[in-house]
């Protein structure tokens, strides 16, 4: 019995980690004042066809019939969940609307590095805003959550793009505007192709490939300025760095799309997101019409990127030493004591302290191995000096004796019990 | 566009009380020091196949074909999947073994009040040890986590039965025990049922309902004694009843089995669990044996009975009006000072203050009315007196300045911003 490919058992240690990642991003979320939201792992296929997520996406889908003979599918992103829920229910919030999740998601890929099939995400997402102070908003965050982790300007940078600057590129080299999608998709594969490849398949759409080449060079022409001051004026312009070669796979992305790669590019994206202004319009059938920007970050090339990055994995490592499983071990150093030790554990626990005991009696020597293999920094020694229990700090050996109906506060305001 | 009957679109409030539950769960369970994993959403259906699961639960799944051919479910329950985690590795931990999740379960269930297809589910599993001391920690969680929500005695009972009392009647009934499985379902129904129809149910099994009636209200004679002067000591026996007539609906349990109702019985069970000694083994093709306890409490049902109960609506109310998404509102008092307002931004979400702000110009008693209506604790003016601000508190509309680079500090150390 084994769990399917591409699917992960999370023991506790590495639950760790993902605690440590789930923490870190929803501190940092809420932080910029984000809502957190969720939706059903599980929805109509429709909500995913062509005209919304397109491409890719469609074809890794688990979709499959239910009980009810609805053609449902488990989720691939979030998207467009999200702006259904906004479009039900924009009248009821103020906007700009500020919200995210972090949800897990399922797509059936080829098993490669970085890759499962089920995976959890990050989402951020800013409702009724198209300026570029909103997707100034949104990229900082992107950029605080990275930085959060200990991942400093030489570590990654976000790739800034304008689906809006290559529509224009295709007007003026007269390729009609319904042929986008595909001229995109090209754009996007190129950097993993050969120049040859791509000037084949560029041919279609009668645009050369140095006329590529040259529009990228361009660099936006400053058409980025006032994001790019914004970001400065928050210390962040260092992060980013306009590059017109990243278009997204998705079809739904209007404007101003971007990427977050590792320096060292020995990763895919770390993260990447979008504006989509037409999407709750669609989803709505245009009962609703508000603009969005938002960005995915996932956890499987996020946690690659952290355990390659000194300073980050420094900095994880520290955070999960000061996360204890056990932080207090109550031995029962006299069996006749044991109903007062329950007694004692249940005031500790209720007190918020993570508190362990053996069920059975055992010798004091083997309490004091249980208690330092489960990492606790403090024994409790209930014996027949009952009420008084002696308190032993294990890193140092120190002991001293308290009357135990003092011992919940002593502890819970220990830093060397929880920083 | 709708989500699918029986799934919740979970809008920001709703999350809020979300995430107290989760919060709520989380702390007690690692107070206890059980340590949190996950499994993956989708399984091979194998491992719900009759042996184990068995009843209800196979014909509710959400079953189909993957992209590779193989028969998989959504998981509709934890167990199955943890005793595979626990079997494959439990040579790696030390005994008792002390783990919980909280994730999401999928039934296609019949719509009623307190059932979804998609729902969330605290589990709490311990392994490796069979003795009543063991029995009594999972007890005593699982009642420990309904008082942290505010609920006592009054409020909600855990009736207290054994798998194995039942087998020991069968046999003084002279009833094979292969029979023991269907026998205990019609135990299970008989508190729904008319007198009747349980008598005309037992009929083939050779046993009177007099003689079932008669046994269940022995309340086990004693058998439960080591258990309850455990939760004795805890100071904890008040919440538990021996109640006989308790036997779940599971195949796989084997001796201690409980519910928890609420006293009014205006609910469903709020959590449910027992005894499986025998699943690690039967998954692992007997390459690993350890007993095992374990207990299951979902969101739904103790969602409507927390805002039932008024301790514990009072508590959960109070909780959430202390977790606020917006604690500090920047008022851009002066145009000219908008980087220096967003440098200033950055350096109070960096020190972990949810703060926020107009991404566009507006005038300073509109910036007021977002910060009110964000729920703000304190708005902080930036304008021309710069690096000096004025500090406002919202609620008594007290005023001070500071300079600006001791304003995170102030903030970060003011209780009125987080309690």
């Amino acid at each position: 019995m084994q769990s399917l490919p591409g699917f992960r058992d999370i023991y506790p240690e590495d639950f760790q980690i993902r605690r440590y990642l789930l923490d870190t991003w929803r501190r940092v979320a809420r932080s910029y004042g984000f809502r957190e939201y969720d939706a059903p792992t599980l929805e109509s296929s429709a909500i995913y066809e062509k005209k919304n997520s397109g491409g890719e996406i469609l074809s890794q889908l688990y979709r499959f019939t239910d009980r009810g003979d609805r053609d449902v599918s488990l989720r691939p992103e979030m998207t467009p969940s999200l702006a259904r829920m906004v479009a039900a229910s924009s009248n009821r919030y103020r906007k700009p609307i500020k919200w995210f999740s972090i949800a897990n998601f399922f797509r059936y890929e080829r098993q490669q590095k970085g890759r499962l099939r089920e995976f959890l995400q990050l989402n951020c997402d800013i409702f009724g805003d198209s300026s570029p102070a909103a997707d100034a908003e949104l990229l900082a965050l992107t950029i605080d959550i990275l930085r959060a982790f200990g991942l400093g300007k030489d570590d990654f940078v976000l790739r800034l793009s304008d689906r809006n600057a290559w529509l224009l590129f295709l007007e003026q080299n007269n390729c009609p505007p319904e042929l986008a999608g595909d001229f995109l998709s090209v754009v996007d594969k190129m950097e993993r192709e050969k120049p040859e490849e791509t000037e084949e398949k560029l041919r279609p759409f009668g645009v050369d490939l140095s006329a590529v080449q040259k529009f990228i060079a361009t660099d936006g022409d400053g058409a980025f300025a006032p994001i790019l001051d914004d970001l400065a004026a928050r210390g962040l312009r260092d992060f980013v760095g306009p590059d017109l070669g990243i278009v997204r796979g998705l079809a739904y992305y209007t404007g101003v799309v971007f990427e977050v790669f590792d320096r060292k590019r020995q990763f895919r994206a770390v993260a990447g997101g979008g504006r989509y202004d037409h999407l709750v319009k669609s989803l709505s059938d245009g009962n609703s019409d508000l603009p969005a920007i938002g960005m995915g970050m996932g956890d499987v090339v996020l946690t690659h990127f952290l355990q390659s990055s000194p300073t980050a994995s420094e900095k994880m490592q520290s955070a999960l030493a000061s996360d204890r499983d056990c932080e207090v071990f109550v031995v029962v150093a006299d069996e006749t004591k044991r109903p007062d030790a329950l007694g004692l554990i249940t005031r500790l626990r209720e007190n918020g302290i993570r508190a362990d005991f053996s069920f059975g009696p055992a010798k004091v020597g083997k309490q004091f191995g249980s208690a330092e293999s489960l990492g606790a920094t403090h024994a409790v020694v209930v014996g027949s000096e009952w009420p008084e229990v002696r308190v032993k700090t294990l890193a140092s050996r120190e002991e001293i004796a308290v009357q135990q109906d003092a011992l919940a506060d002593l502890l819970k305001n220990d830093h060397s019990v929880r920083p």
